[in-house]
């Protein structure tokens, strides 16, 4: 997969994407991520990228000309090679960022990221876009932090990329609950002592303890993803007993 | 503000909090970041500072004690000069990220964030939080990112930081709508014209074109916003006309 990055700040993607498993995944060929600082192709003799609004108000907006010119120029070392795939541009408005989003997007050959700053930028760049996307419901300075955020979910989902760790599948909602709590050594640190039945060796036992805790804490924390997990009849069974349980109207 | 971080990977914090609005609310000192490598408080003598999971699994799952231990050194570096504040950890099951949650925080003299990497973490590093929070349904390679975008939608409401360019108020959500389409120079691009009003000079009519535009924005892209949206008399005969304009059941 080909991931450009159009960004006035190439050196945050530098550290951040060159680390853990996305750096790794850049390593071993899975993904090439490039960034294209578009200031270089402004034909303003000042180097600027931006101007004042039309109409007026405060604050400046990135001009259309620079990231027009920078995507033709990515156009014209991708063609061929790679599909002109996905442009995705960070709007409030967007398509709320998820999980199943970041699978699809895993599909593609080829993403772009337009990465907005300042105030805001000139309309006429949605021209350019086949994805708007919302991280959620708040204001960055930039779009850099969210293009980060999203090729990180949708690198995960690249064949390949998690090699040997546990596959996303088992990650929270993956299976539609959240996970069950895990401890490692030590079994008693400052007095938190780790729940008996995980040093019990009994395999069948910490199958259903993790199952009842995975269901309990999605009960208590996340109740709308119970609406629309899979469950199994045995996992259905589990479900009513917590509720039970948990009922102090019920007699034991 | 201070602000500490937790990680494995000090390096990513260096470039993407040195860049724009974030470095320069450090440089006026409006924000002191700080990041602790956990790895150098281990008691490991291989210097690890994870572990399998009891009861089995795949995955390592980061332990307690570097953790627990770089939070009591934060503890002495700041005590008298900063209260504890908020520690934050990321949780898929954690309260969701917004504009109003980056407001709350921004409130605090000390927040701290601890992020995880690897499967997980030990279940008793969570008596460690004040604060479990969200980003969105979908799963990061690491907490790193996580704890970086809600600094950066945090760090903009402390006072003084965003300076002179407009405020967090304008931006949208903050209004409760969304933002108006915006142009700038040149008002002829590739034959995209900019919309006649923003060329004439007329104020009453520019304002009264953005108010509408971003009414109908809203209306057509996220309508749940107008529920709760405070509108003025004026606005609400505005999207009145809106909907009477766009609906073709109704006579001209």
């Amino acid at each position: 997969m080909r991931i450009d990055i159009l960004s006035l700040f190439p050196n945050m993607f530098q550290a951040t994407m060159g680390e853990s498993i996305i750096g790794k995944a850049q390593d071993n060929g899975f993904v090439d991520i490039n960034v294209t600082d578009f200031r270089q192709y402004t034909t303003d003799k000042h180097n600027h990228v931006d101007d004042a609004p039309f109409g007026g108000g405060a604050g400046m907006l990135l001009q259309a000309q620079p990231i027009f010119d920078a995507m033709d120029a990515i156009q014209q070392q991708t063609e061929g090679q790679y599909s002109k795939g996905r442009v995705i541009l960070m709007d409030p408005a967007g398509r709320k960022f998820d999980q199943a989003y970041a699978k699809e997007l895993a599909q593609e050959d080829h993403l772009t990221f337009i990465c907005g700053h300042y105030e805001g930028y000139d309309e006429r760049i949605r021209q350019l876009v086949t994805d708007e996307a919302s991280l959620g419901d708040y204001v960055l300075t930039g779009g850099e932090l969210a293009a980060m955020v999203m090729i990180d979910a949708t690198v995960r989902f690249v064949p390949g990329v998690l090699g040997n760790m546990s596959s996303p599948m088992g990650d929270s909602f993956s299976n539609g609950l959240l996970e069950y709590p895990q401890y490692t050594r030590p079994a008693d640190f400052r007095g938190m002592k780790v729940p008996e039945v995980l040093t019990s060796g009994n395999h069948q036992k910490i199958k259903e303890w993790r199952m009842r805790e995975s269901l309990r804490r999605t009960l208590h924390r996340r109740p709308d993803l119970l609406k629309t997990a899979k469950l199994s009849r045995e996992q259905q069974l589990m479900l009513e007993d917590i509720k039970l349980d948990e009922d102090p109207t019920v007699p034991d």
